[in-house]
C-alpha cells in the first residue's frame, strides 16, 4: 500500500507513524513544503519569551531526537521529501505532482491513498506596510526568528500587536515578558472572541495591570514608514490614532490551506472554507483523507460544522486517518472548541458554547458566575478562580464554561469538556465525585459550585442580575438600592459604585435601613453572602431582591477603591 | 418545621444551611458534641506542617468570620447547641434527649425531621500504650494542637505513623517537613491500599527519597514507655522489631459514628457497618436522614455499597438531604472513590476501580501505563506523570485511574472520575477536546494517551507485560532478550538489570544481534521507543515481542546506575 501525506507538522507525521505501527509494509511518504518536520508551532510564543532555549527543542522527541528526515526513516521507516511542494492532485491517476524546492526537479509519486494535512496560513489583513521587514506573523519558526532578530538587534521597545484572538495574546505576554511595551490593537468590540464579553474583559484588565495597552474596537488602516528606512514601519495607524511601533505582529486569525483541495474539486465546507470530511477524515474522494487545521470539525453540541484549527485535534485526527487506511473503523466525533492560554498571571481557559454562542443559535439559557478559591480558603496556595458556566434552561444540560484568574482553570475546563462531551447536565455536574484534598481544590470544587448556583437561579432560589446591566442602571442614575454585605474593613478597601454597606452578620437587626419599595441588588466579594443576604431580605418580605452575579471578583468595570474614593 | 441535626463539623452544617435557604421559617438547631462548629478537619495536617498558620484559619468562612454559634444565628438563623451530646433519640415521639456537657442538664427537643450528621472516629488498634500522652490520632482539632505541643516543648525527632493510608501518609509529610524523621508501619505489603501495589511502590520510593523509612507487611504489636516517664512512649513493638519514638501518631483508618443510630434501631450497611441510607439519603425511618462520614454509599461502577468518608461527598450529601427535607426530589447518586493527596513533591491521586479491585470483582480487565511529561515537554515547567487506567476489556469501558508522580495528577483523575461517572469506554476518552497549550498539556494529554496505549494493546499492536512479570523472571533466572533501546547516553545513566542496549535509531541496522527464538521484551524511559522497537522487531519477523509497560519511569524496583553498575 502507498500512501502519500502532504504536510509533514502536526496531523501529517502523525498519520503517517501511525500507518507504518499498524501495517509495516506500507511505503509511507511525507512531503513537505517547509524544512522542519514535526516541529511545535504552539512553542513559538515560549521560544520567543526565552522560555524554552533553542529553537532545535520545538523539533525534538522527548528523548532529544531532533526529528529530521534521517530520524523519520531510521525510527519510523517513512520517506520524507522536506523542502517540497506538491503541484498538483491528478485523482484519476491517483498520483501527486511535486516538485522540489532547491533542485526545481519535479516528479510524479503514485499513491493508494492520499492525505491531506496542509495546514493553515495566517490571515494578512489588506492594509499598506504588512509587507515591511520588521512586520511578522507569528506562524512558523522563521518568524519567531525574525522577531528575535528584531528584539536582539534593534532593540524593539514599542510592539503593536494587530488581533486579539489567542495567539494574539500569547505573542503579548511573549513581547511583554521580553521587555516591550505592547499595544493590542483589536477590531472587535472585546478581545478573545471566544469569551463571553465581560469574561474577556476581566483578562484585558489583567493584561492591564501588566502595562499592556489594549485598544478595542479599533480597525488598522495602515501600517508606514516614517523614520530613516523605507522597510522599517515606525507608526501602525489606526481609525482611533496612530501608534508607534518598533515591530509589528499581524495575529488577526488563520485561514485553512485549501489550494490543492480546491484545484482538483474537492468538497469545501460552506461557511468555513476548509476541507469537508465525514466522521472518517475522508474528502469527497473516498482515496483522499484529510486532518488538522485543514480540515472542517463538527461541533459535538451544536452538530454544526465548525472550523477550530489546534495541535491537540490535529493529532487525534492524523491517528484516526490512520486507523481508517489501514482498514480499521475509527470515527473522530468533533470537537467541544476546548482552548486555553497563559496571560501573565492569568489562565484562561474555555469550552462549548458562550452565553452568546448559545442564544445566538436559539438556546434558552441559564447562566452563573462562580468566583472563588482553586483550593481550600485556607491554604496558603490558593489562588482566584473566576467562572462562568452557561447551561439549556429546559433540559439543564451543560453547554459551556469559561474560566480565568490565576487558579488553576485548565484542570475545570477539561473537566467541563468531558461533561459537555458526556452530555451532562447541571445536576450530575454538581455531584461529580472530584478528587478532594486541600491542596487541590475547595471541598465542593469551582465547578460543583458555579453548577450549583446556576440550580439555585433555576429553582428560583437566587435571582441574579449581570455586571453590565448593574453597570447600565447605575450609567442610566436609576433608582435601586445597592447592597454591600461585607465587613467595613472590605469595603474601606474597595467598592462599588453607589453602593450601601450593612455587613451581612448586623442585616438581620438593620433591616428597618433597607428600602422596602425599590429593587434592591446586593453583593459581596463573591457573592456568597449576598446570596445570604437576599435570602434573609426576601424571608423578611421584600420582594424584588437580586444578587449581582459574580460578585466584586467578576465586576468588570471601575470600582472605587481607598486611593480613589 | 423543626430539624434537628446531630453534628456540626461537614454534612450537619451544610444541610442546616441550605434549608434555612430554602425555607426561612425551618427552625433548624445542631447539636454538636465538640466545642468546633464546621471547621476544616482536612486541613489539619496543614495546620501541623506550618503551612496554615492559625487554628482558626480552619474555623473561618473564606472572608474571615470565624463559624460559632453567633454566626450561625446571626448570618444563618441557625440555633447551634455546641458542647453537647445527644443521648437517645425517642423515633416514636420525634424527640431527642440532649444532654449539655458543662452545665449536665438534660431536656428534649422535638423534630419533625432529623438528621444524623455524626462523623466518623478513628480506629484504635487494640495493642497495649495507645492511651499514653505522646500517642494521637489526627481527627480532631485537640490532637493537631497536641502533637504541636510534643513538638514544640519536646522537641521530638523519631516519629512514628502506624498505618499507610491517606491519613498516615499526610501525617507523615505534615512531621518530615518540621524535621522529624518518620516512620510508617503499615499492617498490609503495601501503603496506600487504595493504590495498586506497583503505583503504591512508586509513591513508597518517593517517601524513602524524602528521608521516610516506610516499613510495609509490619504490625505493631505494642508501645512502650521505657524512658524515664511511664506516661511516654519511647518505643514502638513490632513484629520486625522495636523502633524508637518520641511520639506516635496512630492511622489505622476511622470507622462511622453510628451509635445513635444502632440504639433507635435504623438500619447499617452489613459490609460498611455505616448507617444505610437510599439514594435520597433517609435511613430506614422517613423522618431521620444521615449524610457525611457516617452512612454507606454506593459505588457508581459496581453498585454495591462502599464506605468512603470525604468531606467533599459529606458536603454534596448534606446538600442532598436538605433539598429532599424541603420537599425537593433530589437523589445522590453515588461516589467513584476518587481521592488524591500530596506526598512531599509527588501528588498521588485515583478514580474508580484499581485492578485489583476491579479483577476480584470478576471483571476481565485492560490495563496500561502510560508515564510522560504532564504538559508539552519542551517546557521547562514540564513535570513527570505516571499513570495507570483499567478498563473492561469486553466494553472498553474505562473502570479506574492511578496517576502519581510531580506532574499534575489531580487534573487528569478529575477528567477520569468525570469520565467513569458517564460510563466512557477507552475510545471515548481517546476523542476528549480536552484544552491544550503547551503550559497546560501535551498536545494529546497524558489520559488520551493512556486511553491509546490501551487501544493498542486491545487491538493487538502492542503486547505488554509488567514490571513485576518481568522483575520474577529476573529473580527466576529466567532466559529472555532484555532490550533497552534509548541513547547510550541514557544507557549509561541508569538502565534495568539484565538489559542489553541498541538505540532504536540503529535497530533496523542491528536486526542480526537479537536472537529470533527468545522471548523479547523492549524498553525504554517511558516504553514509546520500546513500542517503537517493538514493532520493529514484529515487522522483521519476530515473533514473541513484548514491551514492558510503563518503561523504567514506572520500574519500582532495584535500577543500576552509573553510581552503582
Amino acid at each position: 500500500m502507498k500512501v502519500v501525506i502532504v504536510g509533514g507538522v502536526a496531523a501529517g507525521p502523525k498519520a503517517a507513524s501511525r500507518i507504518i505501527r499498524m501495517n509495516s509494509d506500507a511505503e509511507v511518504t511525507i512531503v513537505e513544503k517547509g524544512m522542519f518536520l514535526s516541529y511545535a508551532g504552539c512553542g513559538l510564543p515560549y521560544y520567543i519569551s526565552g522560555e524554552v532555549k533553542e529553537q532545535s527543542q520545538l523539533m525534538e522527541t522527548p528523548a532529544g531526537v531532533v526529528r529530521d528526515a534521517t530520524f523519520f526513516l531510521n525510527v519510523k521507516n517513512l520517506q520524507v521529501r522536506n523542502r517540497t511542494e506538491v503541484l498538483e492532485i491528478d485523482r484519476s491517476n491517483k498520483r501527486v505532482l511535486v516538485k522540489a524546492r532547491d533542485s526545481g526537479s519535479e516528479s510524479w509519486i503514485e499513491y493508494d491513498k492520499l492525505v491531506l494535512a496542509t495546514g493553515a496560513n495566517p490571515v494578512i489583513p489588506p492594509v499598506p506596510g504588512v509587507d515591511k521587514s520588521n512586520v511578522f506573523t507569528l506562524h512558523g519558526v522563521h518568524d519567531a526568528e525574525g522577531i528575535k532578530t528584531i528584539l536582539a538587534e534593534h532593540k524593539a521597545k514599542d510592539v503593536v500587536i494587530v488581533g486579539g484572538g489567542l495567539i494574539g495574546v500569547e505573542a503579548t505576554e511573549a513581547l511583554a515578558t521580553h521587555g516591550c511595551r505592547v499595544t493590542v490593537v483589536e477590531m472587535l468590540p472585546q478581545i478573545l472572541n471566544i469569551l463571553d464579553p465581560e469574561i474577556a474583559r476581566l483578562v484585558e484588565q489583567h493584561m492591564e495591570a501588566n502595562g499592556v495597552r489594549v485598544l478595542t474596537g479599533s480597525r488598522v488602516t495602515a501600517l508606514e514608514c516614517r523614520g530613516e528606512s523605507d522597510d522599517r514601519i515606525t507608526h501602525v495607524c489606526t481609525d482611533k490614532g496612530d501608534i508607534q511601533a518598533d515591530m509589528v505582529i499581524l495575529a488577526v486569525g488563520v485561514r485553512p490551506e485549501t489550494t490543492l483541495a480546491r484545484q482538483s474539486g474537492l468538497a469545501l465546507g460552506d461557511r468555513t472554507g476548509a476541507i469537508r470530511v465525514d466522521d472518517h477524515m475522508r474528502t469527497s474522494d473516498p482515496d483522499i483523507y484529510a486532518a488538522g487545521d485543514c480540515v472542517e470539525c463538527v461541533d459535538r453540541i451544536t452538530g454544526l460544522p465548525c472550523y477550530t484549527p489546534l495541535g491537540s485535534t490535529a493529532n487525534k485526527q492524523g491517528r484516526v486517518v490512520a486507523i481508517n487506511i489501514c482498514g480499521g473503523d475509527e470515527a473522530f466525533p468533533g470537537v467541544v472548541s476546548s482552548s486555553v492560554c497563559k496571560v501573565f498571571e492569568y489562565s484562561v481557559a474555555r469550552t462549548g458554547l458562550t452565553e452568546r454562542d448559545a442564544v445566538s443559535k436559539g438556546w434558552d439559557v441559564i447562566t452563573a458566575m462562580a468566583p472563588g478559591p482553586d483550593r481550600a480558603h485556607y491554604m496558603p496556595q490558593a489562588k482566584v478562580l473566576l467562572m462562568k458556566i452557561v447551561a439549556d434552561r429546559k433540559t439543564g444540560r451543560v453547554l459551556g464554561v469559561q474560566v480565568t484568574g490565576p487558579g488553576e482553570a485548565a484542570k475545570r475546563v477539561d473537566v467541563a469538556a468531558t461533561a459537555i462531551s458526556s452530555s451532562l447536565t447541571l445536576d450530575d455536574v454538581a455531584h461529580l465525585d472530584l478528587c478532594y484534598a486541600p491542596h487541590y481544590s475547595p471541598a465542593l470544587d469551582n465547578l460543583i459550585t458555579a453548577a450549583n448556583v446556576a440550580r439555585n437561579k433555576r429553582d428560583g432560589l437566587m435571582t441574579g442580575i449581570s455586571a453590565e446591566q448593574v453597570y447600565r442602571k447605575i450609567q442610566d442614575g436609576e433608582d435601586f438600592f445597592f447592597l454591600d454585605v461585607r465587613s467595613p474593613q472590605e469595603y474601606d478597601q474597595v467598592r462599588l459604585p453607589s453602593s450601601t454597606l450593612i455587613p451581612l452578620g448586623a442585616l438581620r437587626k438593620r433591616l428597618d435601613e433597607i428600602p422596602s419599595d425599590r429593587e434592591i441588588i446586593a453583593y459581596c466579594q463573591i457573592s456568597l453572602r449576598g446570596y445570604e443576604a437576599a435570602l434573609i431580605l426576601k424571608g423578611a418580605g421584600f420582594r424584588d431582591v437580586k444578587v449581582l452575579d459574580g460578585g466584586i471578583a467578576m465586576w468588570p468595570y471601575e470600582k472605587a477603591t481607598a486611593q480613589s474614593s
